[in-house]
């Protein structure tokens, strides 16, 4: 694992991050089955998870990181820090995770049995008493904790090697942890709590869970968090968050016209199944709020149904065109993308190489034209 | 609150660490209520919780960091990061019971519903859809992991105001995490995967069990980082966890002891409800062991059975005492509490004050002579 350097190529920094988690997790394991060996598949399940996913978040970090050096004096060029920030967030993320499967009774992530039912398997295979369901809703609870915890403490090994800018960075990853938890609550409570009264209601709620809930810790706390770690002025943060964090909305954005509108054979995931969740989306507030009454009550009547055939998902998909809620959406990512665009034109005066440029906008590229 | 000075009374000093805990948490509720309001009860759930309890482990933080008092030059009269380091154990505390309640089911936590408990009574109450036991989980597992990650907030703050003993502290408050998640694990594979062949297996696993779920983060673990934190030498840090850690064991044994032959009206359990749970202490080890092959076998048949009755507890009750279990046990409380009172005849040597030393003796009799 290269030890020094920026790592100026993102494939060779990704491979870093991997190492890092992979090491980290292998000590972790050793520590645990220590104690007992029966306690191992806590960690191996974290150690499945966290092989899968974009690195998204390590790679915001890293150029967060980068950015701070242009106006730095290079204080050290050992990139311990950073990959110790960059596991932490996906360790703060593994957690979330499965403590969301959990709560969202999803079956499977990144193509694999989510963590709950990992443990479910286990004990159905071991032929073990008591209630399947509830020992893996215990495992996935006590991988979850782990995963937050160790996120900590990668956080604290970062910041222990950087302790003129800990505090600051500290500040960050905390209001992290309160937002994005509160984020999760807030999607519960929309769901189980019904309609609201109106549309601007509506959509201020399903923007708060979009926001804290994903948004805000998958682009601006992380590139705010590298930037901050090594040191980049207050203003340069700012900047680069206000860069990154429509990118995040926008993506969110995207990713509920997905949930309803999405390829299943590219998206990996039934037609209709943010439907049949009963997430209340913005697509879905304009859709209840601008529909004829007739479709409107139709639409509400449908969410949350776990028996809704694709049949009803493709009426869905008509009565949100018709709406006009799916265009507003489409606009409404636009507009967030452009608003990217702008934030980033001060980046260029804050003397942000083209290197980094290049490496941001292939980010942003990635966020806003996906289509799984 | 009471700024500086060492709060050499206890109960001036629970009373500050009751007032750091409520000042924190009213913080946090309006961070929280600031996204939303609706957000609010997973913070009120945890104001409701850490209300209670004895604060045995800030009291333990609390004699560490004295002791260390005596042998170092006072840098600081100040005693707000003990007061930290206090609120983030009961913090710690809270995150394991809040989800150690939905593990075990537990609907009472300190006389009140427990977490989950509440949040399915919220979800009742406001009429909402969806599954209410499942309601009560979410809620519980996010109160849980906002617990978890502030217990680590205020330790960051204890450990950035002593900054020459922040390292050393760290390692130990982040190995109790691991190990208290690790235990609450082994604790349920041990109920579910059922009899082991041996009794030295069985007393292994009941052992283990105890030691990192309980044991250690109730006693050791406290004593250890408040004086870690306040720069106590290791040797003066090894020598009161040896103190402390045998009546953090015979504590949890008088629990297993009381779990079974507890007085309902003292204990505040029915009769039986370890039984009925299925733990598989190191006293029903003995017993299992130990007892003519009849009435283990009876024993064995009645572990995690929902249905006992009390007069099926009364039984159990007398088999553990003829086997010799119940005898067993209460032998190795008293060994643990003598190995407790040689290893503090270290701590009159490294010169602890005779205050410092009855506040550790009250608590070791709080944790040896429990009724309850």
């Amino acid at each position: 694992m290269p030890t020094s350097g920026h790592l100026y190529d993102q494939a060779e920094f990704v491979a870093a991050v991997n190492q890092r988690i992979g090491t980290f997790l292998a000590e972790k394991k050793d520590q645990v089955a220590a104690i007992d060996p029966q306690a191992a598949p806590l960690v191996d399940s974290l150690i499945a998870l966290s092989r899968g996913g974009k690195k998204l978040r390590p790679v915001l970090a890293w150029i967060g990181w980068r950015a701070a050096w242009v106006h730095a004096p290079v204080e050290t060029e050992d990139v311990q820090p950073l990959l110790n920030l960059a596991a932490a967030l996906e360790l703060f993320q593994a957690a979330a995770l499965v403590h969301d499967d959990v709560i969202d009774r999803s079956a499977t992530r990144r193509s694999q049995p989510s963590v709950h039912i990992q443990f479910e398997q286990r004990h159905r295979a071991s032929g073990w008493a008591g209630d399947t369901a509830h020992f893996g809703t215990t495992g996935a609870i006590l991988s979850g904790d782990l995963a937050l915890s160790w996120a900590s403490e990668l956080f604290d090994l970062a910041a222990e090697a950087m302790p003129a800018n800990a505090l600051r960075a500290g500040r960050v990853f905390r209001q992290m942890h309160t937002e994005v938890i509160t984020g999760q609550f807030l999607d519960v409570v929309a769901e189980v709590s019904g309609p609201t009264a109106t549309e601007e209601e509506a959509v201020r709620r399903a923007r708060t869970v979009l926001t804290y809930k994903s948004a805000k810790y998958s682009t601006e706390y992380p590139i705010e968090l590298g930037c901050a770690l090594a040191g980049g002025t207050t203003e340069l943060s700012a900047a680069l968050a206000e860069a990154a964090l429509p990118l995040g909305i926008a993506f969110q954005l995207r990713d509920d016209v997905l949930g309803v509108f999405g390829d299943p054979g590219v998206t990996g995931k039934p037609v209709g199944d943010d439907l049949r969740e009963g997430k209340r989306t913005e697509l879905i507030a304009y859709g209840l709020h601008r529909a004829p009454e007739a479709a409107g009550a139709e639409l509400e009547s449908m969410l949350g149904n776990p028996d809704l055939t694709e049949q009803d998902a493709t009426q869905i998909q008509e009565i949100l065109t018709s709406a006009g809620a799916l265009s507003h959406v489409e606009a409404e990512i636009e507009r967030l993308t452009a608003r990217s665009t702008e934030a980033r034109a001060k980046l260029v005066n804050l003397g942000l190489t083209p290197g980094i440029l290049r490496d941001f906008d292939a980010v942003a590229e990635l966020l806003v034209s996906r289509t799984s």
